[in-house]
């Protein structure tokens, strides 16, 4: 398959995968762009995830090993010429290597149990939120669902900032926040607002052990973040205390420090309950 | 003053602000530019920084406040047309507001007590720079230290990302890495550095205790960390737990997680610190 170079960005082939680069035609297909090779190893490892995968000549040596995990998976590989790749890729030094993928999402309700989960609603930025699937997974979540407000995950950017993470855990897009937060409370999690305004600081609701079970953060928009509507949906707003004079946190930054301070809380509780009860009367 | 418009990108007035887009002429002039109504607010509100400020018509209406902000503290103010604007400003949509301010930074010796402190070496990319710098600012950090191998904290998307930070701690810029960490530890400080290859987990070294009093972290290259011999003067290497599939963190999400994680124990210390001596031989 490899043995023939496209040399033309206006083989049907490459015109059709070039189109992906638009939601529309994305939508459509149910189809994306994977770019770089941390991308597409991660997409490789992910069963019957890559359609076709396309590389140049330089790339090929250089990545030798995902050309084998690509034929060994039955994936069809195109060798293009280095002016067709820089049509295909959206970086401005394309690595030589990008994915056709299949859509990934799942729908809410076969995400199974979920111990810690991150909700984007009105998330604008696919930087961010790419970064927020990042940081979900490294933080152990269960799942990242994007309500139907929030930017595509598929979006190039959201999935070169997510660094694989896209590939890792389940992710569900286009549902409702009413849905997902009423989803999300009947298996028993408490789902917690993000929110600068929030009364209650991270900080305290950490050490009340709320944060000690089941819990889902929903993160709203970078400017003006959540509905009051979509607040009152929650079992409250929280706040990352602010101890400096900074205005705010930036939205990936919030989500990492309430991410990772449930992670740590739901990892630390086993020792921590006893202690707790102990000194309750001193707190 | 603001009578007259600057119309002509051409006037040595002009000339001479947009320069300082380029670090040299930064440097020799000790001056750096502030874009956007947020920044120049902040700028304001730090005596004696801010040495011209350019507006449009238009943001001068918009921003009457900061307009008598400025002849509050005797800062010219020249008002520019739309073109002259967009020849100053370094963003695609500039806000109108553009702040010319004397250079911030304060030598080592100068700042005052350190209890939490962040540490930029090789840093490269000024969007992460700005974001940690925020970030810092946000968790109560006493000064964030720019070491001689990172990127110019007066670069222009530094300025922006760290959304007014720069101007509400003290920031040390220039310094070897070597002297920095001499100098924090000489005040009692413990120096860790974040490297994701580091052998204790930053929960485990919160639970134990070694972030409750002076902490500074020191960050490190976005793509390869630290050089050993740079972790090897530290009291060691912390990294964030990764919890799920993630290969790794950004540099700004990391350094959230450390510098928030300090936060909490300096300021549930005291509560802490019985429980723990209590519990001690259980855990």
């Amino acid at each position: 398959m490899a043995g023939h170079e496209f040399t033309s960005i206006r083989s049907p082939r490459i015109k059709g995968a070039r189109r992906l680069a638009k939601r529309a035609f994305r939508q459509r297909e149910r189809r994306f762009l994977a770019e770089g090779p941390q991308a597409v190893r991660e997409a490789l490892a992910a069963p019957g995830t890559v359609h076709d995968l396309y590389t140049t000549s330089e790339a090929m040596q250089r990545h030798a090993d995902l050309l084998s995990a690509a034929h060994a998976r039955d994936v069809p590989v195109h060798r293009v010429s280095l002016e067709v790749m820089s049509e295909l890729a959206q970086t401005v030094t394309p690595q030589g290597l990008l994915a056709v993928c299949d859509f990934v999402d799942v729908s809410l309700a076969d995400v199974g149990r979920i111990r810690l989960a991150a909700v984007l609603s009105h998330v604008r930025d696919p930087g961010n939120a790419g970064t927020v699937l990042r940081t979900a997974d490294a933080a152990g979540a269960d799942a990242v669902i994007f309500t139907d407000a929030s930017v595509d995950p598929y979006n190039g950017k959201c999935v070169r900032a997510s660094a694989g993470s896209l590939f890792h855990l389940p992710v569900v897009v286009g549902v409702g926040i009413g849905e997902v937060i009423d989803h999300l409370r009947a298996t028993g999690a408490r789902v917690f607002a993000a929110d600068g305004g929030g009364e209650r600081d991270l900080h305290a609701a950490a050490e009340s052990g709320d944060l000690d079970e089941k819990v889902a953060w929903v993160f709203g928009n970078e400017a003006w973040g959540l509905p009051e509507e979509a607040i009152a949906l929650t079992d409250g707003a929280v706040s990352v205390p602010i101890y400096g004079a900074a205005e705010s946190l930036n939205l990936a930054t919030a989500a990492a420090v309430c991410l990772y301070t449930t992670a740590r809380q739901q990892r630390t509780r086993a020792r921590s309950s006893p202690r707790r009860r102990e000194y309750a009367p001193e707190a």
